[in-house]
């Protein structure tokens, strides 16, 4: 751990915004368009005319509508861009500099941070694979036999994945009367089992070459930061629906990120060993790679915590998840975003869905007008904790 | 059937790419940037600079390196275009503008047509579905139940749907010895069983709002046009990979698609009766929106056709497919593409996988060195045929 700097921005030291922390957003003020932001404290820097004016070479960036001009400059790129933030907002002579430029978060609208190239979610908690198994085959074995040999994943819908704070309406679909039932009348109409998933999204910065694969010891040349996400889903329709292709439009009506990208650099000091992988995996994810991140996951709806899961719990790490991804050639893409799946801990109140902390009970699903709000923190570099990008939403009722 | 036009371009009459079929690509000279071109005989002709040269307001469309920005423009600048440029081709005043710039086939490179938003690829062939129910699930029913009862599809990788002519590298991944097996030693290396889908795909033109599903009638307001489609498969790492979640890596790897995208306008001749479904589909996928197409396909292995698979044998509609994708309120957005599916017509001659051909032996599958190319025909509107876009790729051997 380095000494702490301090921030002279008021009301930011010791804040989960502190310096250790500098999220990137897109906002806007009224009448002017989208542009890349940092966040500190409550405040919002407003980082294209402070490039402009020190004549920083990558200044362009910063007046983009997303972060992917930004994201694309590559890992040497975001690190220093994340020093000259720093020394922006610690060093008491940029204060006449920056001061201008900050702007209270209460005075601006913040957009969805990244255009989503492909959006891929994976199934990496050992204890939601289980769960689920558990309830939808309680006769078979609660993990299937590939599970933990690879990282189950999928792809899910680009043009879906929303930021926080967009509304959710209550999708319509096929569905049978009992979840995973398979006999018994087809009926059409608005889902009666909405839930949510707790999960935390890696975003791509750097793309690969088609037909050669990402090492999981190149996570950090490829990823750029972490949004919070959560993963809508339609229990009554994806049951019906899954098989033998997989989840379709149980999923695709809607995916909520956060607006703040936690840049990989504020995590440093996150990093902890996974429980552990037995069998251990062929070399491509191998053992090295299974290093998780120690982050605490809030599910808040209605205003009360319902659960809190631990990211630290997950079997699968996100460089494994990376390195599975592409083995096989698949290219990457600035933009992409790949997800955890649904976090859940071993324990009853660490479960990242509402699917499992009800049991399959249908009562346990989503009504309209609830709000749901995911919140996430982590261990920051400067010994305090930083608040990762909530992910917020509230559900309409279906359309006629 | 309206009187034919005759175009003034030299070959093209009679040929498959006579004035009633008129395909859209994207084309460049040696160092030029690449831009939107038309295909009539074996030449293409060079929009730019001829809509500039008549002031029409949308010439800026064909200046762009991909079609998106024509097909954003809708279906009634979709029909005026078409009008123009056959009008370009058939008056013999038009003749001294035009011809300078039509420029040989064999001149100029064909780059990918389409910049792929999101992509769908459905499962709609019941014979493709019951042949691969029967070979992988010998002692079940062919079709899952809810295969009569929804179109069945999953999203697959955009970033990585590439130009016919694209190598086609050989992906490696985890897989057990034998299909379908869930048992025995787990391996990792290059799939010893790839195999093509010959598909069709639908390329979207005009997207939707978030919330609001597309009825199947909207179906020609959205869809731009059609082209050939090759579903590169991994059979060896799909088996092992694909419960509970669907097919990833197996397909992840390369999608094909053709460099021509047909409008619709070309195939008004071509819309056909489906062979019928039972039972009847609920009203969102309405019986009146059964329409298919009849396209011939022929796939070619190293210059044999193998197989010719019909495409107005599929049991799920276009149409049907559009309104399924959209009924929980999934947005579209231009560029969008969604496939059919393999295509198996009811013979064991019309089969549209190698999968299905050599009925799951290993030594039907493709090796280092073949070329697979897709073709396609249907009837156009002045009596004849039209050529859709082929397909081609060459597998390469997998990367050490």
């Amino acid at each position: 751990m380095t000494t702490p700097l301090t921030t002279w921005v008021p009301g930011a030291a010791g804040s989960h915004f502190d310096v250790d922390n500098l999220p990137y957003g897109v906002f806007s003020r009224a009448g002017e368009e989208p542009r890349v932001g940092v966040r500190i404290g409550d405040l919002v820097l407003d980082l294209a005319p402070v490039a402009a004016a020190e004549m920083l070479d990558v200044h362009h960036v910063f007046e983009e509508r997303t972060l992917n001009a930004l994201m694309a400059e590559g890992r040497a790129v975001r690190s220093s861009v994340r020093r000259w933030v720093t020394g922006l907002l610690t060093e008491e002579p940029e204060r006449d500099l920056v001061e201008p430029h900050l702007v209270p978060l209460a005075d601006v609208t913040l957009h969805l941070p990244v255009e989503v190239a492909d959006y891929v979610d994976f199934y990496a908690s050992e204890h939601h694979a289980s769960n689920v198994g558990r309830i939808f085959r309680p006769d078979a074995e609660a993990l299937l036999p590939n599970w933990k040999h690879l990282p189950v994943g999928y792809h899910g819908r680009a043009g879906t994945v929303v930021a926080s704070g967009t509304p959710i309406v209550r999708p319509s679909g096929q569905r049978r009367v009992s979840t995973g039932s398979t006999t018994g009348e087809v009926t059409f109409g608005p889902s009666r089992r909405l839930d949510i998933e707790a999960e935390l999204g890696f975003v791509v910065g750097v793309g690969s070459e088609l037909g050669s694969p990402v090492a999981h010891d190149d996570f950090a040349d490829h990823v750029f930061g972490l949004v919070g996400l959560n993963d809508w889903s339609a229990r009554d329709i994806q049951a019906w629906e899954y098989v033998p292709l997989g989840p379709f439009l149980g999923k695709s009506f809607a995916t909520s990120i956060s607006h703040w990208v936690t840049p990989l650099e504020a995590l440093d000091a996150a990093w902890v060993d996974l429980p552990g992988q037995d069998p251990e995996p062929l070399p491509y994810l191998a053992p090295t790679a299974a290093r998780g991140l120690d982050i605490d996951v809030e599910v808040v709806v209605n205003g009360d915590v319902i659960s809190r899961p631990p990211y630290r719990s997950m079997y699968w790490s996100p460089a494994q998840m990376l390195a599975h991804l592409t083995v096989n050639g698949a290219s990457l893409r600035t933009g992409d975003l790949f997800a955890s799946g649904t976090i859940s801990g071993p324990e009853v109140d660490q479960r990242g869905s509402l699917l499992e902390i009800g049991w399959g009970d249908e009562s346990a699903f989503l009504a309209d007008g609830d709000e749901v709000t995911l919140r996430y923190s982590a261990p920051g570099t400067a010994g305090g904790r930083i608040a990762l990008g909530e992910v917020t939403g509230r559900v309409e009722p279906a359309r006629a």
